[in-house]
C-alpha cells in the first residue's frame, strides 16, 4: 500500500475535508447503503454479507439483480421521503452507478453519513467533459479532445482532431450505450442526433491508434492509502467490455507505469471505494488515462476468484475505512468474459449446467428476469498457469452459456 | 469424477429409487429449498446466488444468520401450512441440519420435488446408532461400540470395551453438545443423565488411540457421480472442531485410503449432495470411520477460498443433479480457524478492522446478533505454500477476533 497525496488543488481538499467526517460507528456491524440495484450491487452484498456487514439497496425498480439479495428501498431519485428511510440507519452510503441524479440525497443524507464517492468526485468523474478537463489541469496524459456545445463546434473540433473522431455523450454514457465513432460528415451529424445532451454538449475525442486497452482497479481509502490490483488487458467489442485478461501481456515497465498513472488519477479525482481506470497504451508504450469509473467496475470482476480479496471486498473496506486487502492474484492467470444476450425474454438456466461441467469455470449469473440483445446477464471466471490458456477455457465456456 | 456402486443393500435401493424422481425443471432458474436458517445456509445460498439460482429458507427462528439474506418462511417443523407455503415453488428441498423433526415435511412434499438428502438416508445417518449399524452391516471399518438402552446396559459395555468410553447422544448430538468422555463409574453415571434419549438410548464407544483425525468432505449426484475433496486433518478442543488443515499431512497411501473410505461411506448411507466424513488415523495407518453428517460441514469452510468449487457450491450442484465442480486446492495449502464466541452479549465488529489489516486472511461473519461463550461466530480462511505457514497466521488472525 502506498500513500499517494497528490496535490490536487482546492477541490481536492474539499473531498479530503469531506473525508475527515467519521461515519457513525456502532459496536454492532455498519450497514452499507448502495445506490443502484444492479449487478455490482449485487456482487457487493455478497462480498458484505461475507464480512458479517448489512447492506442496503436504493433502486428505482424491483426487477433487478438485487431482488431478494438484502433488504431494499424503493423510490425514485427525487423522492425525499424514500431516500430518508434509506438513509435513516446507513453508516456510509456508496453507489454502483455513476448517473443518478443524488440532488435530493445529499439533501436527506444526514450529519455523519459519509457518502463515498464524494460529490466533488461526481462532479468530475460524472461528466466526461469535466473528467477531461481535470485530468489535463493536473497534468495527466490525456489524447486530443474538445468539449462542443453544437454541431457546428463539433464539426469545427472534429476537422481539427481529424477524421476518424470518438464522440461521447457527457453523462448516462456507459458500456457502449453513450459513444459512437464517427468517419465522415454524415456520422458526424448521426452522432451528434443521439449523443448530444439537453444542453447540445457533446465530448469528441481524437482516435487515438492505441496498441491494446489496459485497466487497473484501485482500491482507495478517505486518507489516500491504497492498494492497486494487477494490470489487466481489456477486449473491447463494439465499444464494451468484451474479455479481461490478468496479468496484461506488457512489458513490466509499461505494467509500472500503468499502475501509477492509475493511482495518481483515483487521487486526482478524490476517489474513496474502488476506481476502474482505463487506459490506452500506445505503440511506443506511452500510456493515456481514457477514463475512470468511481466504483467497482466489469474490468475487475475476475477478482472475484482471481485476488485475495476482490474488488468488491475492498470498495467496502475502503468506504468503511478499513484496512483494504491484498489485491494479489491467487494463480498466475485469470480471465473473465461477459455473457451478454441473444435474444428477447425470460432468462433461462438451459445451458448452465453443460457449462458447469466444464472443469474449473466458475460461473456468475446476474439475476436478470429478462434478456435482451447485448444485456449482460453473467460472466465467467477461469484461472490457469497462463492467459492463453484461461482465455480459451474461459471464451469456450462463455459461448456455451446463453441465460 | 467416479462412479462408486456400492451394493448397498435394500435400504440404498430406496434411495436410488427415490433418486430418480426428477426435480420439476422450468425455463428459468431452480429454487433451491432449505431447510434450517443457520452459518450452513447462509453460505448456501451465497454461493447459489452466484450461481442465479433461487434459495429459500425454512426457519424455526428470526434472528439467524440467513435473516435477510434470502426469502425465508418461519414457523414450527410441524406446522403444516408454513412448511406447505414453504416447498411451493421449490425444485428441490435439502437441509443444513440433519436434527430437525421431518415428519410434516415430507406429508407436505409435492410429488416431484425430491428432498436431498433422502428420508432413508436421515433414518441411517440421523440417529447415530443406526448410523454405526449400518457402518458395520457394509464392512465399513468401525471402532468397537455399543447401543444402551439403561445405564446397566451402559455401565456393561463400558466394563467391556473398557475405561475410558466415549458417550454419545444417538440424536441432536453435535458440536460437541451430544457427547462426553468417561473415566470412571462416576463419570459414566453423570454422561447418561445428561446424554440418554428419552427412551433411555445412548451410544457408547471404545475410546480410540487415534494419531490425527482426519475429515473429506464427499459431493454425490443422485446417479452416485462423486467428487472428493483433498484429505483435511481436523483439530478438536473439546469435541469441537477447531481448526482444519489442508492437506493433512500423512502418506499419500493413507490419503488414498481416506478418499476412497469417505466415497464408500457416502455411497453406504445413499448421500446426495455434500457429506463430511470423520475418520480417525490409527498409529499403523489404519482408518475408522467415526461419524458422517450429510450435508456442508464445518470442516469443509476452507474449501471457499481454498478449492476451485466450495463445498457449498457442489452441495447445490449435487441436489440439483448438476455437474458436479473440481474439487482442487487453488493453493498448495489451506487452514480454516474456527472463531467462537468468548462472551455473553450482542455481536461487535470492534476487532475486524486490525484483523483485516493482516494479510491474506479471509474473514467470515456468520451474522448471529448475539454472542455466547463458545458459539460459532465466523471463520478465518488462509491460503498459503504450506500448511505450517497458513495454520500460524490463521491462528493469529482467529485469535485476535472478538465477534
Amino acid at each position: 500500500m502506498a500513500h499517494d497525496p497528490v496535490s490536487a488543488g482546492d477541490g481536492a481538499e474539499d473531498a479530503l475535508a469531506a473525508s475527515r467526517r467519521e461515519s457513525s460507528r456502532t459496536e454492532g456491524f455498519p450497514t452499507v447503503g448502495v445506490l443502484g440495484g444492479g449487478q455490482l450491487g449485487r456482487m457487493l452484498a455478497l462480498a458484505g454479507l461475507r464480512l458479517g456487514l448489512r447492506v442496503r439497496f436504493f433502486r428505482d425498480d424491483d426487477s433487478g439483480p438485487t431482488e431478494g439479495v438484502a433488504e431494499s428501498v424503493e423510490g425514485t431519485w427525487d423522492d425525499a421521503d424514500a431516500l430518508r428511510r434509506f438513509v435513516s440507519g446507513c453508516d456510509v452510503v456508496t453507489l454502483e452507478n455513476e448517473w443518478q441524479d443524488l440532488r435530493t440525497l445529499v439533501q436527506v443524507l444526514p450529519p455523519g453519513v459519509a457518502l463515498w464517492p464524494s460529490r466533488q468526485t461526481m462532479r468530475w468523474v460524472g461528466d466526461k467533459i469535466a473528467q477531461k478537463q481535470r485530468a489535463e489541469a493536473l497534468g495527466l496524459p490525456v489524447g486530443p479532445y474538445r468539449a462542443c456545445d453544437s454541431l457546428a463546434a463539433l464539426e469545427q473540433a472534429a476537422a481539427a482532431l481529424g477524421l476518424p473522431v470518438v464522440i461521447k455523450r457527457p453523462r448516462q454514457s456507459y458500456d457502449g450505450y453513450g459513444n459512437a465513432t464517427a468517419h465522415d460528415a454524415a456520422e458526424l451529424r448521426a452522432a451528434y442526433a443521439k449523443l448530444a445532451e439537453g444542453d447540445g454538449r457533446v465530448l469528441v475525442e481524437a482516435f487515438v491508434p492505441f496498441v491494446r486497452e489496459l485497466a487497473v482497479m484501485v482500491a482507495r481509502r478517505p486518507g489516500g492509502q491504497d492498494v492497486a490490483y494487477p494490470v489487466a488487458t481489456t477486449i473491447q467489442r463494439e465499444h464494451r467490455c468484451a474479455a479481461v485478461e490478468v496479468p496484461a501481456r506488457i512489458l513490466p515497465a509499461v505494467a509500472e507505469q500503468a499502475t501509477a498513472l492509475a493511482r495518481r488519477a483515483a487521487a486526482a479525482y478524490g476517489c474513496v471505494g474502488v476506481v476502474g481506470v482505463e487506459l490506452f497504451e500506445l505503440p511506443d508504450g506511452q500510456l493515456l488515462l481514457n477514463e475512470i469509473a468511481p466504483r467497482p467496475h466489469n474490468t475487475g470482476h475476475y477478482t472475484i476468484e482471481g485476488c485475495v480479496t476482490s474488488q468488491f471486498e475492498n470498495h467496502l473496506r475502503a468506504v468503511l475505512d478499513w484496512p483494504l486487502g491484498d489485491p494479489s492474484l491467487v494463480r498466475p492467470a485469470a480471465v473473465m468474459v461477459n455473457v451478454l444476450g441473444h435474444r428477447e425474454g425470460p432468462a433461462s438456466a438451459a445451458t448452465l449446467p453443460a457449462v458447469l461441467a466444464l472443469p474449473g469455470v466458475a460461473v456468475h449469473v446476474y439475476g436478470k428476469r429478462r434478456v435482451r440483445p447485448g444485456r449482460k446477464m453473467g460472466h465467467v471466471t477461469v484461472l490457469d498457469d497462463s492467459v492463453e490458456a484461461a482465455r480459451a477455457r474461459a471464451e469456450a465456456a462463455a459461448a456455451q452459456l446463453e441465460l
